[in-house]
C-alpha cells in the first residue's frame, strides 16, 4: 500500500502542511498483526478476535513492569502510510463529507491512532492483545493503562454515526 | 515549571534516548485551562468540573465539521515539559516503583497524553469541554470522536491501582 490508496475525492478538502514539525516521536516497538494489506484489515476492531503481538524495543522494556496487572490497555500507534493534509473526507466514498476530527480515519494531521485492547499475556517484551485492526509492522508510540474511572463512557454518542430515532 | 521538577529518585531508572526521532508531530492548536503551574493541576481529571477551551488553528478548523454531534471526544496532547527518559518511576514519591507503561504519568518516551472529555459546545474553532487536568497552553495533537462501542470498557481493572480484596 502507498499513500496513493488515498485519493482526494469529490467533497474532500486538503490544506498545506506547516513547514516544520513541532515535536518528534520515537517508535518504541512494532505491532504484529495478521493483516499485510489495507484491504485485509477488519473494518472495526470489534469485528476481530485476532490475537496481535506488541513487541517493545529492548531499550524500553523495563517500562513494562506492572503492565501485566492491567486487563486493558490504551495503545497509541503511528499510521505511517496516511496522508496528513485532509481536513474534509468522504468515508467509504459514500458521498457524505465529514470533518477529519469527527472521524477515526487514519488520514489526519497527526496520524496517531488510539485503540483500547484487552491484554491476554505478557512474555518479556511481548504483549499478546485483542482489539486491533492495523497493518502488520505498524510502529508503536505508547502503551498506557486503561482506567475505567476516566476512560470509560458507556453512554457516549457520535450523532452522525448513530442518528437519533 | 521546568523539567527540573522531575528529578530521578531512588527506584527510578532512565535510558538513553535514540539519536533521532522517527516521525514528526504538528501542533494543531492549544488547550486553555485554569492551571498555570503543575502544582495547581487537579490530580485526576474526574476531580475537576472546570470548563477548558480547545482552540484549533485556523489551518485545521474545517476538520471540526460534525464534531458537534459527539457527546464525548478523545483528545491527544503533548506534555511538552516532561522528561522522556524514565522507564521506571516512583509515583508520588511513595516508594513503590512502577513501569512507565503501567502509569499515566506525563513522563514517557512519547509524552502524548490521552483524555476523554465531555463536549459542551463548539463555537467556530473553539471547543468547550470538561475532563482535562493539563496546564494552560498545552499543545493539541489530535481530536477524535469517542465511540462507546470500541472505547468504553466499564469493567477494566488496573490491578496495581485497585488491589483485589
Amino acid at each position: 500500500m502507498s499513500t496513493k490508496d488515498f485519493g482526494v475525492w469529490d467533497g474532500e478538502k486538503t490544506v498545506e502542511l506547516p513547514k516544520q514539525p513541532d515535536a518528534g516521536l520515537y517508535f518504541i516497538g512494532r505491532i504484529h498483526t495478521p493483516w499485510k494489506e489495507r484491504k485485509d484489515c477488519p473494518k472495526n476492531a470489534r469485528e476481530s478476535e485476532a490475537i496481535c503481538v506488541i513487541e517493545v524495543d529492548p531499550r524500553w522494556a523495563d517500562g513494562l513492569k506492572d503492565v501485566e496487572t492491567c486487563t486493558h490497555l490504551v495503545l497509541l500507534y503511528w499510521m505511517d502510510r496516511s496522508p496528513r493534509t485532509l481536513v474534509l473526507q468522504v468515508p467509504g466514498r459514500r458521498g457524505v463529507q465529514r470533518g477529519t476530527f469527527a472521524l477515526r480515519s487514519p488520514a489526519r494531521p497527526n496520524p496517531v491512532a488510539m485503540s483500547v485492547v484487552k491484554l491476554l499475556r505478557v512474555d518479556g517484551n511481548r504483549l499478546s492483545v485483542v482489539g486491533l485492526d492495523c497493518l502488520d509492522g505498524t510502529p508503536l508510540v505508547d502503551i498506557k493503562p486503561y482506567f475505567a474511572s476516566t476512560d470509560s463512557v458507556p453512554d457516549a454518542v457520535v450523532g452522525w454515526h448513530r442518528p437519533k430515532d
